[in-house]
């Protein structure tokens, strides 16, 4: 893997940052394939509904500098966020757990467009084992190890049952991984220099569920 | 849909708790299957890395009560907070954007366990109208708005590619859906009282990039 790039832009970035700059990306994308050339702060914070001052704040971090009543040149921000974010660099990945998330996300290739290419899936159960999922080869979890040291992947992704994730984490760490995308709603203990990333799908459902019912508890406390 | 039993429950919580509720829940799930009965919010603490006080305050919102010296009860808080949580209520929802990712959230019952039914999938493509995906079926999107004239859901998961994003949640929005689970990086716009959450899958590999290389960040700084 060449990071080379990446290790010389790379500053760490409050996560609300890191959160609104794939935003900014994903409309000045758009923008680019519209061949609009320069985007101001003030257009995208109408856009995107993000304060423009928020905007050049994220945007400071990046080396680029929009220009006095001009803006952002367009093509620029696409590139620079780009490679900013990582996502025009190439990191492997293994999934461990190949159950219906895991072989959704084995068989995305929209992933590949943000810089992740997964190279192989680990399970425990024998009818997957030996198969290959959207091109992607699938092996016994007990051979994670001695393929690790083959391998040297730094990244795992989590999709096994929440009753798994602790030690199927603690697997991935002892064979040398140092980044864990966990997708079980399960809080994972590692080491400090373990970076984990935490997508749990099932605490947005609790969030959609709680803020439907605003308006009936509004009332009733009303 | 039978919404009583949450609308008496809820109150509006700060998005923070409602992140770290399912994270008490999947280890009190996993307490409860072992048999413990009283678990206390030091334990919690210790096993999730989340402070003591800051565990008791997130559960002072449920209608549950610690004992002194002996803790919460076990299949208590899991009952309280699977109902808190709106998990053990039916909520019904549609797929807009049946590709790989809208396919594994169809074929994945996992979401049944957290209060989730999909109902049906709309798309575009004419090879995928018309079939069964996971039992579910899947509609032309033109056909949206007569459905859900008859069905009536309120939950719209956005599972389009990122040029479409907008006009989906448009398209659900006109059709009445008050609820958008949004996965593609897009920040969509909608009226105040429409609920959004954003799985941004995207910003999350972000994240996992950033925190990476902070090693080698920190060495060139340091």
């Amino acid at each position: 893997m060449n990071m080379t790039r990446i290790s010389e832009n790379r500053t760490i970035l409050p996560e609300p940052t890191i959160r609104r700059l794939p935003w900014y990306l994903s409309y000045v994308r758009m923008l680019d394939n519209q061949h609009v050339e320069y985007v101001s702060s003030t257009q995208i914070s109408k856009e995107l509904n993000v304060q423009s001052s928020q905007i050049a704040k994220d945007l400071s971090f990046l080396n680029i500098r929009g220009k006095t009543r001009i803006g952002y040149e367009v093509r620029s921000l696409v590139t620079e966020l780009e490679d900013f974010l990582g996502f025009n660099s190439h990191h492997d990945a293994v999934v461990i757990g190949t159950g219906s998330l895991g072989t959704a996300l084995m068989q995305d290739h929209g992933l590949e467009n943000y810089g992740l290419n997964i190279v192989a899936g680990f399970d425990v159960r024998s009818d997957v084992i030996g198969q290959c999922v959207g091109g992607v080869p699938v092996y016994a979890i007990d051979e994670l190890a001695a393929w690790q040291r083959q391998h040297g992947v730094s990244i795992a992704i989590l999709t096994v049952p929440v009753e798994n994730a602790q030690e199927a984490a603690d697997l991935a760490i002892a064979s040398g991984m140092t980044a864990l995308w966990n997708f079980t709603p399960y809080r994972i203990k590692a080491p400090e220099d373990v970076v984990i990333a935490n997508t749990s799908i099932y605490a947005h459902l609790a969030i959609i569920y709680n803020r439907m019912h605003k308006t009936s508890v509004e009332t009733k406390n009303g």
